[in-house]
């Protein structure tokens, strides 16, 4: 049987577990949290809400959905290249649950404690099953990369590879077994907080690949008034996507499909061997899969003969400048 | 019919009404928010979720609903003494609803433009309908009032009356017309910005009245390691509250009733002049309702003839200290 516990034992539970940073005046067990935000330093805040059924399959574990709903804000400030400081965190639960509150807690507080990051408040309430989270980081003045700077000729380059997380829910969804590696994608994403920092100074435009890459690119391209051209069969793949799926799929997946969680980035020319050298030390793959053009509005997909690829109605995708 | 959006129409529709602040650096649009905190101050972070038929009846119309799901938020900044700046804002719809959206920006934003919060930020996505509200303040280092410095023979007061928003909610459940003063309350709570700020120097703990006045002041008495005496007869009531309710209902809604954002603090004897002079200088009236004891863990709710009430053994609150 299932243990049932008011939301405070839930809030207590919670603060028991939490670790805490010296400038956290005050945390958990207030009525708001209180900071202090180092001189000089400009405070960077993003919050995203996981939903069951929306953006994890119902039967995921606790502990991963723990995990994901923490990654996905730390991704939107590595994305800014902001170090990770404080997070708080709304749970809407069917029923205060215990057991589920300790897996989840795994989850979540695993990747906190890996990024120094403390939980300093929010409120568990009763609803469907819902996670919202607000992640604060800090940055310096003129370190944040903005989804504006692109600027025509760049590079675009992307981290890792692409497509996985796509692969694991199409999977899932059409009921086929999911491998290990695949459904780490998905469930278990690295937000890519090291990579982030360590492109501040170097890139000039910067956004996680959470919706897809091309309608991220699209994000980046419309911010900063350029357009983009695409080397569809420069996009890096997993082992595991190429052995799974075939050419076309994978295309589609890499192109089309969210939840990667990867840094797509542009940079200067000039800067191609800073950005290897960056990643390196890091340990962190990247590609050079295209780059920024004059043509506004407008991102073209090329194969490596040059073609376009979807057929350029499908392809030559337009959106609102 | 109602039209339908995508996620990317509603962040466009927000982000086109939204109003800025020249600390915000980078608002709606990119990845996460970017903020410029003052040398001096502390931030002050709260974050609240309501919940559809959970936090509010199902028929709430949306602009109450946008309104209430800041106000929450703000009030938890009043009870810490801190001025509200940026909000970022998580909205969990069934369906794009842009009809809805607007009327609940209606409310939400008639509220932030009177307190000089910015919208920096957050995400719409699918699910049922739940608003996830974080909220962000200043204050100075040394200003902020805690549910922890409760001190022993502090009095106890609150600000403006108790019970009305409990009140609506019990007509509202058994079917009862609500009149139009005592569903305000529960509707379009204020937050005691003005008063909370006024109260910083003054006041030793406060805490904003939202589980309902007994138990948010065991909220206090636990953090502070204190007990109090409660004046049940001293509780102050609405007009509306007194002439629709019997005696005895009237004060269990005012004694355990939620929902009311009222502010509740101790201050020393040798205040009482101070307190009703900044009370009055924000037009907020403030009635004493007891004080805190050294009995740790234990509030006693006593009438205006010293008896103890109700009956001791439900009078005599005890928690886990």
């Amino acid at each position: 049987m299932t243990a049932h516990a008011s939301e405070f034992d839930l809030i207590a539970r919670i603060r028991q577990r939490t670790a805490t940073r010296d400038d956290v005046v005050v945390g958990i067990g207030d009525d708001a949290a209180i900071l202090s935000v180092p001189p000089g330093k400009r405070l960077v805040v993003a919050m995203d809400t996981l939903n069951a059924g929306v953006h994890f399959p119902a039967e995921t574990t606790p502990a991963d959905i723990g995990w994901k709903s923490l990654a996905v804000n730390l991704s939107d400030l590595a994305a800014m290249a902001a170090t990770p400081a404080w997070c708080t965190l709304s749970l809407s639960l069917p029923q205060p649950d215990e057991a589920w509150l300790d897996g989840f807690l795994d989850g979540f507080l695993e990747l906190a404690v890996h990024h120094d990051v403390t939980l300093i408040g929010g409120d568990t309430t009763r609803g469907p099953l819902s996670i919202c989270v607000t992640a604060h980081g800090l940055v310096d003045p003129r370190g944040a990369l903005l989804r504006s700077a692109a600027r025509v000729d760049d590079d675009l380059w992307v981290t890792g590879t692409l497509g996985d997380a796509a692969a694991a829910l199409r999977k899932w969804q059409s009921q086929r077994p999911v491998g290990p590696l695949l459904r780490a994608r998905l469930d278990r994403p690295t937000p890519r907080v090291a990579a982030g920092l360590a492109l501040a100074g170097i890139a000039h435009a910067c956004i996680d690949v959470s919706d897809g890459l091309l309608a991220d690119l699209g994000h980046v391209c419309r911010a900063s008034r350029v357009g983009a051209e695409l080397d569809v069969d420069a996009l890096p793949a997993s082992d595991a996507l190429i052995a799974e799926f075939d050419p076309a799929t994978r295309r589609e997946l890499q192109v089309a499909g969210g939840d990667d969680y990867e840094l797509c980035f542009t940079a200067p020319k000039t800067a191609r061997l800073a950005v290897r050298d960056a990643m390196d030390a890091c340990d962190v793959s990247v590609t050079r899969i295209g780059r920024i053009t004059g043509d506004a509005g407008n991102i073209l997909l090329r194969d490596a003969a040059g073609a376009t690829w979807p057929p350029p109605r499908a392809g030559y995708v337009h959106f609102e400048g």
